[in-house]
């Protein structure tokens, strides 16, 4: 990327400001902290084009839905992630001269993401009002205090000047992508006084309350009058003039909470925002700053990915485990990870089968398994609105479709391809929970929770399925799979393959729970009114009988029922001045070409990798990824885990780039707009998964490390079983210590080896696991 | 329907006045010219729900388009049809109170859509300021002067009152279905006059002008005084104050002129309508009622049909007749049949296949032979246009894809699956050329036309086959059959039979022409860069290699790959109160269901029945339309001709029922949003070409007359080669009559037979004939 030359390891760096990429830097250097988040927006004016985004994780807006041509079962409203009250907001006026970096000369101009400490910083050096200040900014939202965010603002000026100093908190915002340029919130209270002032706001719909608190810190310069206070229904502020002899400097230190009816009634914000920001402002900014520093360091403690001798992949991977981090925390089960977290506006909603897909493999691996928990706990909570959602569709009996795109459960898609069809979802979401447990050993939680979803979803796969006569087995009609470049189709593989999972899953946690807690299986057997006897036995009926489009001259699962009818051709016949294609090609054009967007019966191979041998995982890889034109951010992450299980080595490497660096170069000129957060997961997965090998096999961590040729060595840091493991390959051998309180099996290259807790194990590449995977086959 | 109980032959007629049914009797009683029409929208203020609708035929505004998530490919706007500015409105005062049906008693409502005549008659008593007055109104706009529409309005006092009538034309007018809530007008000029005034409008985009004038005739009452002009920016008016004694009269007469600059200079049109309208008022109201009335008996001459023994089915057929030709009188080839005509704003656009689907068989058979060519001149004149449609879409050397919706040859709408894959239309379009050349014997059209258009199509169809190595066969993907109920399917047998269709027929014309002009023929070459030995064979291979889905057991047909996957359900099986399910069910369900919305491979045993026998139509009518839920209203016409070529006249008279009054009674509660116009051809087709059995072959006129139980007679009016033909059946026989210069040979009934001019032929109905023609099978 432009002016980001350096790919320092710890930080992102922009030297010199060039207004073009600024919106696209705003996404880059957006911080969050799992509550609130806040794109790179300036502090100060800024007339150039910029996205104002500061977002409250869980406050959203049923936006009326725009729509072309209606479908019956469409829904209503689509959930927007809202752009709330702006916070940061800090004018300054020099020698009557407002700064504003669209229309002033700006010199040294320097951005920093700090990923170690979580800071934003930024420097420069303006000319305006006759005058040339130096500005610096430090902003983070407290990792340790989730309503506390701060902005210290300095400004120094190298020639005596008159500076002026207005921080506020401003109500006046909007939803850029606003369907119909409505606004969002009412301001129901604004209240200044000296150096503190409050805002009350709340959304037009749903009545979510937001109370935002500001205390103001300022030190520095000659005659430091009182502030000003200044405000109207919209925002509060205060104004400091202040003198500045030349190479003196000012600096305002705002203290901001940010607190929701979400978590405390809704009547006392008022006060709770003030006690918030008060008690921030008491505690002081170097400590805040600290503790919020030290929560980072845990966080990287069991979750940093260390790579020597690739400077660009290095700052990639922490860039994106950085992200994730900021996104979602795992506190609270209301709250999930939209696909642009907390740095853009746009797919609206908070909750795509991405979360499972590709978040929940991370988050299970390296954060406390409570934070995947919630992440389950989330869709435990939305059975009803899913159970409602399928019978929207003709399904009956609690039978359970959850939505594509959702906030509170509700489904928000309007696009019947995809609402509608895009059902493999259902596997993602009963998948998880078997992944959940498969690494946790917590086989409670099916009683607890995961049964009564899993019932739901073997129901709705019952029904769904029909039997075709002519086939004589059963057909899953009518539906998208992962590749969103074939739209309703018969049979997807992939779909049918995960349906059938679902349906076995379900009747082995049955079993499980019926054993296991005789009790609470009678109550859920109650409250599903579920036919013990005959629903299972229907659901393994279905299993059983289900159709699979296969091949047999190739040998190989066939995507869909009349994949063999496209055009013999492979991505290498695409003119590559037609690439991207979905920005060249009319959409049936796509549609009809043999061209797959992302992973589809291949996401099953990755699934499901156990039941496939090496040479049939070769035979579909070869045949499928040669199709495959990786347009989608979720696509190269789970070929590179296949190419690397493949030993093939130099494309699972190329794949990686591909996915962890997305952002930071800005391969698709879409950055602006917000990162792609969820496929952030998928960058983790190329490596952990990938080369590291890891898998969780019969309740064992399981691991069998490569390395891409390019790199010196890698470590990566994950959980297992909530106790810390740092695994380290280099080109010669592995090294893996763990820090649990008991010794671990862990199986490396296809041993077994006993872990004890704090003694390295260092293995040398033994002979076998040298030789290239593939070659097993 | 509701007040119109009475099925007057020639009329429809409302008594009595219900405000929850006016939206509905607007569309019910609009006029038009094929210039201009009108929806029955009062004259006088009303307050209630009403849909304003004044239309001008070619002018239009490309709306914003509005769509929920964007495909490649999708156009950038949807041409509207124009709610023009308002020229009917007259205004009543009675002792200062203003008339409004909405709040006054009103008593004896009676409105009448005068069939024979081309008007448009209300009568009511309404009391209003202490007084009653009687209205009485006549309305039409005129056949001869396509440019003028008159409104008389009288009103006689019952008791000795002061009426003031306000008359005008109001430019300020809305869409309702505007995206964006838009003018679509600028008011350029406004001038009154006493009994006069001029309006100048333009439309904010594409710089369509539009001038209206009027003039105003005022007679009656006590103490006339010179009318009051009024005028702003948007309106012009005349008012007339008059005191009147009990029983006396006033009647305001208004001429109103409606021009164009797509017919006169943009520049002139103020004068141009004045003039227009000052030639109008010259000529009276008398006068030109007579000559509109005398233009409709013309078109009723050799279009009518006569009904005996079923007063449902004579007002239906009529109800039909009459607003095709209101629609579209074939003067312009600019012009073309939208699905509403004059009578709603639904669908925008102007023309769908519809036109060449359902409408050109019925003005191939009652109207001029130049109606239809200026219908196929249309198309001929979007070509270029067309061929950048297919472009756009990746299509290369001159493939042509006419758009689904267009006004001037661009496509207008956005649903990819219909846009991009319904293109099935180009068959349609083709096939028009045939129907043409065959009704007319007007090979000519080929040359000077047709050729060129069939060479775009064919190689677009060329194009779009792609050949499967699994199959060894040409196949055709991706595509969404007349059965909308369908999307994005492989091998819809309707789109491969036509698609086939059009390749010979393009060989056949090309043979053709090349013989009878073969220097038009080489002018035809060079334009289109014509490889005269390598495409033709090409598309000979295509058509020869072509795949059609084929169930040997059945001996069917299948509607496209893997419908025999779909569960064996009939139309039988849906519960009632889930009819019909396109209001009942998701869109999914539909989709994955049997169920078909209209003919689609029935469509093409309708269009090439020459190629199966009876006993193979059978068979597929049989499979098909027991899964034909009929939810289009081109769908029930279809399958009468069907059911009639079978014999099966119960069936042919039910399905025949369904389409002729579909809009009189209402059926699908829509008929406020205007009229199915273009539906109206496919009742003619029941009857014609159903009951009738009337058809083209081998430059011959065939006719197998059959009759429905419940008829005791009916008689057919058509023109054959530009000359009527009136055919009487009755039951025990058929009489036809014919008019032209020279005998003519005409097949009844399976045999050959010479009319002589004048010269009534009769014919019992022979013993052959009289048996049901599927015993034939």
């Amino acid at each position: 990327m432009k002016n980001m030359g350096t790919c320092d390891e710890w930080s992102v760096i922009e030297e010199g400001f060039d207004p073009a990429r600024h919106e696209a830097s705003e996404s880059l250097f957006a911080i969050g902290n799992g509550h609130m988040g806040q794109r790179a927006n300036f502090e100060e004016r800024y007339s150039g084009p910029s996205l104002q985004g500061s977002y409250i994780a869980g406050i959203y807006y049923p936006d009326k839905t725009r729509v072309g041509w209606w479908k019956n079962g469409y829904p209503e409203y689509f959930a927007k992630v809202l752009n709330a009250p702006r916070w940061i907001g800090v004018d300054v006026e020099v020698g009557g001269a407002v700064l504003d970096l669209a229309r002033c000369p700006v010199e040294g101009f320097r951005r920093v993401l700090d990923m170690k400490r979580g800071l934003l910083l930024r420097s420069f050096t303006a000319t305006l009002g006759g005058a040339k200040v130096r500005i610096a900014t430090e902003r983070f939202v407290s990792m340790a205090r989730p309503e506390v965010g701060v902005v210290r603002y300095a400004v120094t000026a190298l020639a005596p000047l008159k500076l002026v100093l207005t921080a506020g908190l401003d109500g006046e915002v909007k939803n850029r992508d606003a369907n119909y340029d409505e606004h969002f919130w009412n301001i129901l209270e604004t209240e200044t006084a000296p150096r503190a002032g409050v805002l009350l706001a709340q959304t037009r719909k749903l009545d979510f309350r937001v109370g935002l608190a500001m205390r103001l810190g300022f030190v520095g310069g000659q005659d430091a009058a009182e502030p000003g206070c200044i405000g109207n229904s919209m925002m509060v502020a205060n104004r400091f003039a202040v003198d500045l002899k030349a190479g003196e400097t000012a600096t305002l230190t705002k203290f901001v909470a940010v607190v929701t009816s979400a978590d405390h009634d809704g009547n006392t914000l008022k006060a709770v925002a003030a006690d918030v920001a008060a008690s921030a402002e008491m505690v002081g900014f170097e400590m805040l700053k600290a503790e919020h520093a030290a929560k980072w360091a845990d966080i990287w403690s069991h979750s940093d990915i260390v790579i020597e001798g690739d400077a660009a992949a290095q700052q990639g991977i922490r860039f994106n485990i950085f992200h994730l981090n900021q996104t979602y925390t795992g506190e609270d089960e209301r709250l999930n990870i939209g696909p642009k977290g907390f740095t853009g506006e746009k797919y609206g909603g908070s909750t795509y089968w991405d979360t499972e897909a590709f978040c929940i493999p991370f988050y299970l691996a390296t954060a406390p398994s409570k934070v995947t928990k919630n992440l389950l706990i989330y869709r435990y909570k939305h059975l009803d609105k899913a159970i409602d959602n399928a019978a929207k569709l003709g399904f009956r009996n609690g039978a359970a479709l959850y939505p594509m795109v959702t906030m509170n459960g509700e489904e928000c898609h309007n696009e019947w391809e995809i609402t509608f069809e895009e059902i493999h979802r259902n596997g993602a979401i009963a998948f998880a929970i078997h992944n959940y447990v498969r690494h946790t050993g917590d086989t409670g939680y099916l009683a607890d929770y995961g049964l009564e979803v899993l019932i739901g979803i073997a129901r709705f796969w019952t029904q769904r399925a029909t039997f075709s006569p002519d086939k004589g087995k059963y057909v899953i009609l009518g539906v998208t799979g992962p590749n969103e470049y074939e739209n309703n189709v018969n049979n997807n593989w992939y779909t049918n393959t995960v349906a059938c999972w679902c349906l076995d899953y379900a009747r082995e946690a049955l079993a499980l729970v019926e054993k296991s807690s005789p009790r609470r299986f009678a109550e859920i057997v109650a409250k599903t009114r579920l036919d013990r006897a005959g629903e299972p036995a229907a659901w393994a009926a279905v299993s059983a009988g289900m159709y699979f489009p296969y091949d047999p001259q190739r040998r190989i699962f066939l995507q869909q029922d009349g994949y063999l009818d496209k055009e013999p051709v492979t991505t290498a016949d695409i003119d590559p001045a037609e690439r991207p294609i979905n920005q060249h090609w009319s959409w049936d054009r796509i549609l009809r070409s043999p061209f797959i967007k992302q992973a589809d019966t291949l996401q099953g191979f990755y699934l499901f990798e156990e039941r496939y041998d090496l040479a049939a995982l070769k035979r579909h890889f070869d045949y499928y990824e040669a199709r495959c034109v990786h347009e989608s951010s979720l696509s190269p992450c789970i070929h590179a885990v296949l190419a690397a299980r493949l030993g093939m080595m130099d494309k699972a490497y190329a794949l990686y780039l591909r996915t962890s660096r997305l952002d930071l170069d800005d391969y698709n000129h879409e950055v602006d707009e917000g990162l792609h957060i969820t496929s952030m997961g998928g960058s983790w997965l190329a490596i952990v998964e990938g080369f590291g090998g890891k898998r969780v096999q019969d309740g064992k961590l399981v691991l069998n490390p490569q390395i891409p040729p390019a790199w010196k060595r890698y470590a990566f840091r994950i959980l297992w079983r909530d106790r810390p493991v740092e695994v380290t390959v280099g080109r010669d051998g592995v090294e893996v210590l763990y820090a649990g309180p008991q010794p671990v099996t862990v199986s490396i290259w296809g041993k077994d080896h006993v872990l004890q807790p704090g003694r390295p194990l260092l293995l040398r590449r033994a002979e076998a696991a040298a030789k290239p995977v593939a070659e097993k086959a």
